[in-house]
C-alpha cells in the first residue's frame, strides 16, 4: 500500500477498462513524474467529454451538439441506415471510405445473460426513423457474435413488417488472413457465402 | 478519428505508460457512460496527487510531508538502509514484512544508453546519509537487470571507502518456479550463489 493520495489515484486507475492494479500504479507514477501542465491537460480532457459530448439525437451517436457530424451533413445518403452497436462502430465503418449512408447506433447489443434485452436498445427510435418512407435500406452491422447474431435476427424480425429491404454484413474469412487458421464457425459461414467468380 | 473532445481524451490516455490506441479509446467511451461522480472522482485523485505528493527529504520515497511514512517512523532501525531504484520497490519490499530498517530511493538505475549517469540519481545524497557513522550496513536492491547490476557495482565501488559492510540481495531460482523453464543467467546465479545444507 502506498500513502493516501498515490493509493487513492492507483484505485480509481485500476477501475478503468483494461487497466490492471500494475497498469494503474505504473500510471499514478508516471503521473507523479509528470510536468503539472500534462496531468493539467488529462484532467481538462477527461472533463472536457462530460461537459461537451453528448449522443445525437437521431442516431445516439457521439456529438457535440443536439445531431452528429453525419447527421448534421446533408451530403449522407439519407435513404441508407447502418445499424450498429456503439459509437465506435461507427468510426471502423467511416475508416473504409466506403458508406456514405446515415447510421443508427442501439447502444449494445441483446444479450439476456448480461440483462440487456430490446428495450435497453434504441431500437424504437430506429423504428421511428423509418416511419416516414425516406429509407430504402437497413444494414445491420452488428457484431458477429452471439449477442450482435441475437440482435441482427431481432431487428430484421421486427423490420420485416415495414418491407424496408435489410441486408447484413457479410461473414467469411479476413481478408490477408490464413485459411488453415481460420476457426470452423468463420468457415463454414465463409462456405455458406460463397460467391461464383 | 472521433469528435474533438472524445479524440483529445483518447490522445491524452494514449500518452499513459501500458495504454495503447485501442486500451484509450475504450477507457474514453467508458467514461463517457460513466456517471459524473465516478469521473470526477478520478479528476481530483488526478489532481490529488500532483497537490499532495512529493518526495521524501531523506530518502526519496513518496511522501505527503516533509519525511515519507517510513523516515518519520522511529521504530525502524536506523542503522540499516535498503537502497532501491523506485518508489514501487519500498512498496515490494515492505509487503515481506521482513525488513525493518530504512530505505533509499535512487530514482532511476544507470542506462548509458537512455543518458542516466550516477549524477542524475539520488547518490550524492546516500552517501550525506552515511557520513555520520549511524548506518552499519547498505542493502543494495536495485533490479536484477543489466541496470541495476551496474548500478550496485558503482555504489559498492563508491562505499567501499567509508568502510560500512554493502550487501546485494540474492539472485536465483524464484521460489515455486520450475527449475525447467529458468533462462540460463537465473540458473548459472542460482549455482554461482548455492549454499551448504
Amino acid at each position: 500500500m502506498y500513502a493516501g493520495a498515490v493509493q487513492d489515484l492507483i484505485d480509481e486507475l485500476g477501475a478503468l477498462p483494461g487497466v490492471g492494479p500494475k497498469g494503474a500504479s505504473r500510471i499514478a507514477f508516471h503521473i507523479l513524474n509528470s510536468p503539472q501542465a500534462d496531468v493539467e491537460r488529462l484532467i481538462s480532457a477527461l472533463g472536457e467529454v462530460k461537459r461537451r459530448v453528448r449522443f445525437c439525437e437521431r442516431c445516439f451517436n457521439i456529438a457535440e451538439g443536439p445531431l452528429c457530424d453525419i447527421c448534421s451533413d446533408a451530403r449522407r445518403d439519407q435513404s441508407l441506415i447502418c445499424v450498429v452497436e456503439e459509437p465506435k462502430d461507427v468510426v471502423a465503418i467511416e475508416r473504409t471510405r466506403e458508406y456514405r449512408g446515415l447510421y443508427h447506433v442501439l447502444g449494445g447489443a441483446i444479450d439476456p445473460i448480461g440483462g440487456i434485452g430490446p428495450d435497453d436498445l434504441h431500437i424504437r427510435e430506429l423504428l421511428g426513423r423509418l416511419a416516414d418512407g425516406t429509407v430504402k435500406e437497413v444494414i445491420i452491422a452488428t457484431d458477429p457474435n452471439i449477442e450482435g447474431e441475437a440482435t441482427a435476427t431481432y431487428l430484421a424480425r421486427q423490420l420485416r413488417a415495414l418491407e424496408i429491404p435489410v441486408t447484413r454484413l457479410a461473414s467469411g474469412l479476413p481478408v490477408g488472413g490464413d485459411l488453415e487458421y481460420a476457426d470452423e464457425i468463420t468457415l463454414s459461414r465463409a462456405l455458406e457465402g460463397r460467391r461464383s467468380l
